[in-house]
């Protein structure tokens, strides 16, 4: 089978772009939030996927708005394998490239999330949610069916990752070269508990709860200064981000979240938080050095169906992120500070078709950018945000 | 749906490799003019395309012939999805990555196109035809149906971009990250004639003429050249290409086209011309500044039907096409001159194989390399040029 | 149609990683051996194929495991054109980009190869065994019948790459811009010998035996050192790899190769070995000098069916490899002594999974890196190699 989606996206800054020497607002999760920027395609997917045998299904995904130098390369998200202990697909172990089951938010699939990008403080721990390795997940029938019901409804579900999941990985990142002998651990549990025993008025109702854990060794990479193209930290110019490269090898990192989640019917809450810690750039000693990383979001949306009179389906939501801690996906491992606050609206017009407008207003650390003087600088700024989605 | 075509190439100098001092002869058309040249795929393209539902349609074209430091990745061409207003399909709106609505060979795909390259006056205007944003189009049922039944024929139409267009998009070029608040506007007309009232001579016969204006702001980028090694310009070896780049941030770009479209039972005619004021280097002063531009090219076909008793086409055809004016595509935004007559024949063996033999004699500016003793010195040649197009 | 495999391996050596100061162990044909390896995508394919009708057929086959800075981008590996003369498909044109008929085991798809990768003796003369041109080939019907027979039994063939074959190519490697104006040559014969004529105890054996030559010139890149990272060559330091670039334009290489194959009816031998001569790194003179190289494999194996009485296949083997001559598909074409022994199983748990697990004992010239101390050194090791493959 064959299936996809694509994201097109216009961000529009409230405040303008930043003046001359203010620090420039940039983001992880959209490269498009920046000065100069307008139309930007964020997600270009197409996956092949099916069941090969009763046993054995597979699922590739590439992303063609890979940036490489030029936009829009081709490059993989997914390539996993299930291999399936037994006919109602209890058991299996999944092989390859597949998302790393920590996080709620992380596992659901962007063409079903509500807001335009993942929380940064769970994101953070598995950028792009992928890594390759192996997995193994439980899901009791009648989970399964309880999720496919939910999904029939029109509610976002994160996808079928176990009740519970184990899973070894290289760690290095998605599409990262492995670069050392150390493998991370992840151990996830979800539950979806069905209200109805706590009387009529929760009639219906579904709470999902779970904890995740993961704990592992990473290399980060440096930053390439030199006295010609100096790099700035904590203010100065410096020719190396690091003192020592030893320091960027094998460093570790262990975290712990929870996430718990009312699906809308049709008020619905949404929450997850970890804490941990790991490898972080210290910018006063210029080392790499362990430290304390924490922070969640919540999240509460409200499901309109029929709206107009229509078939179509509108969801407005605000949710509120904070965190504090290393971002491994960049090079150094540079310590950033998020706080935000998105309020918008998702309008499903048909099943096609999906247009989300947003306003947010947030702080970010800039981390763009070693060698420009707003690097590990705090930028602020509002927008307005519009995303148009189109399923296929 | 899918579907795609592939073009296999070879170009053989007839006045054989440059002789050292000599600029060499290289054009953006075709990378594989030039020296030390043998087979070469100019493209190979898959197209996922369907109808999502009454109202959207989507078309996915990745190209897997480019070049990113080695030959044949792969990299999206276009990526859009069209949003219909009515069940006829009149008006739509086309979101996303696609072609731009400046030109009339600009539109028709390189699959239909008689000649191997498009003429580079029309094509300046929009390197690679595409660029990301919303264009609004309406086709009028009857003009739908009159280039289908051309197309039945085995005429060959620029495609349907409406007899009116409008639309906003980046302007910074094929999956260029977009470099300025900027956007470029364009807007576009062309009409069908069916000349059957101009007497029995010319029953059946279709002129299409119509007029293309575009407007707009881009950033250029600059060649990094250095002490150790230079870039060459106006015959002095300089350490930069240009003295400040606040000149490359910003350039306006303004053109109109116009393009008359006699479709070839038996004989056919096709011109286009353009004119306009962009963003140019200046060897001399270097800087970037407003200069006029104009091109444009005037084409005869004749078409064959059952050569040799046959089922297959023959189209032989002569093109001549001249342009001075900037190439916005290349770093710099040199200026270019170009004058090139081509005259071939496209066999069309069946449905699936077309084989273009063509003799060339052009003369263009090379900026391939302004690290080169040759950038931006006029070379020309004759070239045997070979095509193998399968389309599948 | 569509199909594809996927290939995940996991090596582990057992004499652990180098110590610092000895040479680390690679290899050309699997980047994932060497220090700080873990899990790794091998090939990730996708082939597009069909018959667009009675004479043309089609086949594009991206890889979506292509190293490009990061991993796992999608690149072409054919993308040709079967023309055919007649309706039986015994004489056909092959044009694009498809493999070059030189070598049993380059022929052979990787996804039917017992042993983990191909011999570097034959490999070396085509590496990615493709490159850009025209080939013709001719398979007489008995022999398509035959090769279509062994199939089915689960024998595993080279395909169909006709009993005789003639091609010319550009020579410069699989997706590398052509770098001169001199083509490769390569003729190929093979053919599958019926050998119930020996008797009873050969009835339905098949024993297929041929010879291959290629010739041709190519042009090799060099390192890019300098005073700041300098080239280890024969254990000093230098600033260049080679004294004048001028050696390393229109090196010439010949090179003839021999092969037979008893299919495992249970038990099967392959061989190979292939001579010749070709542009080679002088390491003491710094220059790039033809020079002889030589080398091949012995490999034996049994076919074990309805393994503990499923439908499984398992075939245990054993592969000796040696090879001592120019690695042309890398930087500078250095001279390399390789020399293995694997022995490993197949286990083909259903059609669409296979593990292999493998024991490799190698001595390999280590030639990742110009810049690093253990260039041009030997080094060995050993290693446990397992590979779980996918085929959908």
């Amino acid at each position: 089978n064959m299936r996809g989606y694509t994201q097109l996206r216009y961000n529009q800054p409230l405040s303008g772009d930043r003046v001359a020497g203010d620090p420039e607002l940039k983001s992880v999760g959209d490269k498009s939030i920046g000065n100069n920027s307008n139309f930007f395609l964020r997600r270009v997917r197409l996956v092949f996927s099916g069941d090969i045998n009763d046993y054995i299904s597979m699922y590739l995904q590439p992303d063609f708005a890979t940036d490489n130098g030029d936009l829009n390369f081709a490059q993989l998200r997914d390539a996993y394998f299930d291999l399936h202990f037994d006919k109602a697909h209890e058991y299996r172990i999944r092989a390859g490239q597949s998302k790393i089951p920590f996080g709620w938010e992380n596992l659901q699939s962007s063409q079903n999330r509500l807001t335009l990008d993942r929380a940064d403080a769970l994101n953070s721990a598995v950028p792009s949610e992928r890594d390759l390795g192996l997995m193994a997940y439980w899901t009791p029938t009648d989970v399964q069916k309880l999720w496919k019901n939910l999904s029939k409804k029109g509610l976002k579900t994160s996808g079928d990752y176990g009740v519970l999941g184990v899973g070894v990985y290289n760690g290095q990142g998605i599409n990262k070269a492995e670069g050392n002998d150390g493998m991370y651990l992840v151990a996830h549990s979800t539950y979806p508990l069905e209200l109805d025993f706590m009387g009529k008025a929760m009639r219906g109702q579904v709470l999902e709860v779970g904890a995740d854990a993961i704990s592992g060794q990473f290399n980060r990479s440096t930053s390439s200064c030199s006295a010609g193209t100096p790099c700035y930290l904590n203010g100065e110019k410096v020719t190396s981000s690091i003192k020592s490269s030893d320091s960027l090898k094998n460093n570790s990192e262990d975290r712990v979240g929870v996430h718990a989640v009312l699906f809308p019917q049709p008020f619905g809450l949404q929450a997850e938080w970890n804490w941990g810690a790991g490898a972080t750039l210290n910018a006063e000693t210029r080392t790499v050095e362990r430290q304390h990383l924490s922070g969640g979001y919540v999240q509460a949306m409200y499901k309109i169906d029929e709206v107009f009179g229509t078939k179509g389906t509108m969801i407005p939501y605000v949710k509120w992120q904070t965190y504090d801690g290393a971002w491994k996906g960049s090079t150094n491992a540079p310590r950033v500070q998020v706080d935000e606050v998105e309020a918008g609206v998702e309008y499903q017009i048909n099943k096609a078709l999906e247009l989300t407008v947003a306003y947010a207003s947030m702080s970010r650390t800039n981390i763009a950018d070693a060698t420009k003087a707003d690097y590990l600088k705090q930028a602020g700024g509002d927008l307005i945000r519009t995303q148009l989605q189109v399923n296929y």
